[in-house]
């Protein structure tokens, strides 16, 4: 698996050991991993904490220009939340563990010039789809339907 | 002026006082305010801490049902990664207070059916406007530019 993807999964199942929603994200810039988060919706009681939010909070505040050349990894397609949050700092790259158990905002990020790539990871995809079929009220409270 | 707005401005004051940028947010349910914040950029060392997200935020987990009449207020147009929140929930009605110091992601909350008032505020624009003027490097850090 592509090593940075591999981080993200990581992050993923760190969440599942928290006894969390196993999303997991991590940051790349200059080649290495400045950020890296997973979804916390579980651990914290939070409505925003997804992973690609808590590995940009992870990071804290920055300059536009710190995002410009930096790639985010996620294990699971974007939703909408995480893809605004994408746009409102320009980033400009973004891959995708697996977009099968969910499919975010792929269409408007690419419709912005965000590049987006799908790796279609089996074990992204496996992670994710044990924990639909066990928790599916949690993972419907978790992309609000 | 409008007494959701009000309360979402003094957030913003709050926000102020605290050397932070002034943008404040409530959140209302059956006529009466449930969640409130304020943008915590400064104060958080915080990327994601909008006001509208600091606001949804203080309401913790929550079921999608939970969402599906509730209005969010908000001081000043909400940004790509706050509408972006508001669409993940499926918030039904956003109130702003004013769009002329910032222009959000408006057109993308009406095309997804999304009401959304505008106000046009006065003291929603005087305060944001002197913000702007005195911290310009700050403002541009919120807003990805």
């Amino acid at each position: 698996m592509n090593k940075f993807m591999s981080e993200a999964l990581n992050e993923a199942y760190k969440g599942l050991e928290e006894r969390g929603i196993p999303i997991g994200s991590v940051v790349v810039k200059n080649g290495e991993i400045i950020g890296r988060g997973h979804n916390r919706r579980m651990q914290r009681n939070s409505a925003i904490l997804h992973a690609e939010m808590d590995a940009l909070e992870s990071i804290g505040r920055q300059p536009a220009s710190f995002y410009s050349d930096i790639v985010l990894y996620t294990t699971l397609s974007p939703c909408s939340m995480c893809s605004g949050t994408i746009l409102l700092y320009k980033i400009p790259h973004v891959v995708i563990g697996e977009n099968r158990n969910f499919l975010g905002e792929e269409d408007l990020l690419r419709d912005r010039k965000v590049i987006v790539e799908v790796l279609d990871d089996r074990d992204c995809f496996e992670v994710m789809r044990n924990f639909i079929l066990s928790k599916p009220l949690l993972w419907n409270e978790d992309i609000g339907t």
